[in-house]
């Protein structure tokens, strides 16, 4: 992985150390080292107990930071490698998608996760309780058909001990946003075939270059401390990727970063925040572009790069009626248009002088440089959140929502039983 | 369709008579009071020259304008009712994600649209030249394969004429973000099995309203002179949409917003800017809502609700063992959770004080509503960039990327050729 910066700024002093000393309270930090044998005993406990090959489909309950993540990483593995098993996501609340996805998958040879740090997300209850419903009307077996992970000690992890299913913990002091390496999706991701020791080895390998001295840690400083320091001026950030494959790594991205560093400061309560774009090249030439190049200066933006895409297909030399000045892309590969595209945009917008830009490139899509997109987007949220001034780590913002939500439904069922 | 605003300002003077004006040389306007008969004629032309049962699969090659509104409409409709045939969208250079949407597909049996305004996007004619080459070396006959749809005149259009195939026209004064209900988002669309009609009543409902002294005349007046007057202050503009189906509509409001109004001022060369951001409810509660909450205050939120939503599947009534504490949802139709999630977040959002806030419900998805919701945002975009003072429909930021890329090619293929 190598990051670019296009910009330049004199590293806020006493960051690193306050990173640092976070690592002594905040779980995501350790996660990368994890030693994986209890998934790995988790992965042969199921298999004593399912039919391992019959299961085609995983089905995820879990939404936000339950979701996200897993979702993320086996859409962009999903573009380079067939696998064997699907992955399905119940996110909504929504009727249509919680029965569109029900019909994509084979529930008698399926398999669900129920994912909540709380336990208690409204949400993921609700379509359990569907689900359940479902396999009870189809008389099948509930045993061992269900894999809860929440955090120790939770109501959803009393309720899965009360019968024959697999139970795995969210560490306490990891958050849902940065739960990703931890079973939440680790879990998920080995029962569909994904790689997930190269995924934290990935992770492991920018973390010690960030905590070690190596080539990110610099790089990081500087990029969250021009972020921070132009916070009010550059509140918007885009990440620019041109690959389809990471289009729901951007909403893994988005919601880092905006429920991370969209916060009321410590002490002063004025209201802060950086607001996540993810943007998908070359679609979005076509759509958000024209906004970066000449609407306000309030974006900055991340170009995300794929150096070797395996698929090697190529424009072919045809030469069309009428649309022979055309012929100019022929022989090219689709791998290296895209990337001509990329840098197309970049230097672009380096001639604007005005807009903020880096890049990212990674050698190729894989569970190693996945885990290290991961690991360094996490970082740099951290450091972010830390200049800010804010606690990168709640989310007190949402409650009030979440307040309103149940007194309707106290005063629904009210109406309910007197009707 | 119900706009409701909770803000207060006073509208903007002369800026009804300007958008009356503008409906002499700006061609959408004119687009929900077609007469259909040109697409009927193509559709029987088209049964006429093809086995139309036997067509599964109908796929669009294109990009920006030419897909992302027959998209947000397919997949808004595929969510309350089954389609015979299904719609693909190649809109990527990405190899991965080209060789994926062509195998999902039965080519033997499908129907290419190769829709492209000016008829020269790299990115369209590039794709259509490996889907020629694909069709070829499987000998599959190239006869009447095709439609077109491009500007009367275009390279694209005298290149279609070469080969038995099916060309329509973009009226010259619509741009490729305005094109939806012109023959680059109808004609597909009709194809799959869309009424098309009835999308344009619920267009040309707003617009009689709009321009007849409606009830939305004096709401979209009053919201763009809110947003025009706060667009320095409040230049995030987030559409909350509380069905899964209207994902890509998102998409498409994106788009029309951010590549319209993202522009140097007239005159000024001031750059100026609305960002448009797309959420779903209720999955992005748990990932951007904490930054609407207690972020920055550069954000206004308009709520989009659906009345009655087809599938009424209910929360079972069934208590779980340790989780009783959350039958409160129990018997409750997932539609009306969905509803009161909107409701709750609007609340929450209004006690904040300091958010404007919009709701707009529609009585549920179908083509009339659709139709609507379409012409609402592309008046609102009109209106806003006659007070913001840009030209709503050029998007001159993306050349420079253009020429680049250009020279780039020319470069490559002088390297080849001494290669």
């Amino acid at each position: 992985m190598k990051n670019s910066l296009y910009f330049n700024i004199k590293v806020e002093e006493g960051i690193f150390e306050k990173i640092q000393n976070e690592q002594k309270t905040i779980g995501y930090y350790a996660l990368p080292d994890q030693d994986i044998r209890h998934l790995e005993d988790y992965l042969e406990d199921f298999k004593a107990k399912n039919d391992f090959d019959a299961i085609k489909d995983i089905a995820i309950i879990g939404i936000g930071g339950s979701s996200l993540g897993p979702k993320a990483i086996f859409r962009a593995l999903k573009g380079i490698r067939d696998f064997d098993k699907k992955l399905h996501f119940f996110e909504s609340t929504d009727p249509a998608s919680i029965r569109s996805t029900l019909n994509k998958i084979d529930i008698a040879n399926a398999h669900f996760f129920v994912i909540s740090k709380s336990g208690s997300t409204i949400e993921t209850i609700s379509v359990y309780k569907y689900v359940l419903a479902v396999l009870q009307a189809k008389e099948i077996s509930l045993d061992y058909r269900f894999t809860f992970v929440t955090d120790d000690g939770s109501k959803l992890e009393a309720h899965a001990k009360s019968m024959p299913s697999f139970v795995l913990h969210i560490p306490v002091n990891v958050g849902g946003r940065f739960s990703v390496l931890s079973a939440a999706g680790l879990a998920p991701l080995l029962l569909a075939g994904v790689d997930i020791q190269r995924l934290l080895d990935g992770a492991r390998e920018i973390k010690k270059s960030f905590f070690e001295d190596g080539y990110i840690k610099e790089t990081l400083l500087k990029k969250a401390t021009y972020y921070a320091k132009n916070s009010m001026h550059y509140n918007v950030n885009t990440l620019f990727a041109y690959s389809e494959s990471l289009d729901y790594f951007t909403d893994w991205y988005v919601q880092l970063w905006g429920e991370s560093l969209g916060k009321k400061q410590k002490q002063s309560s004025f209201n802060v925040g950086l607001t996540p774009i993810g943007l998908i090249g070359p679609k979005d030439q076509h759509s958000f572009l024209q906004l970066i190049v000449e609407g306000l200066r309030d974006k900055s933006v991340t170009v995300l790069k794929i150096e070797n895409f395996d698929d090697k297909i190529k424009i072919p030399d045809i030469t069309l009626p009428e649309l022979e000045s055309l012929d100019l892309m022929n022989g090219i590969a689709f791998c290296d248009l895209i990337n001509m595209q990329a840098d197309s945009t970049i230097e672009a917008l380096l001639d604007k002088k005005d807009i903020p830009i880096d890049t990212i490139t990674i050698k190729h899509i894989d569970e190693e440089n996945i885990g290290k997109l991961i690991f360094y987007y996490e970082l740099l949220t951290s450091l972010l959140g830390q200049m800010m001034n804010v606690n990168t780590y709640d989310q007190p913002g949402v409650e009030d929502g979440k307040k309103i939500l149940e007194k309707k439904l106290i005063e629904e069922k009210r109406k309910r039983k007197y009707n």
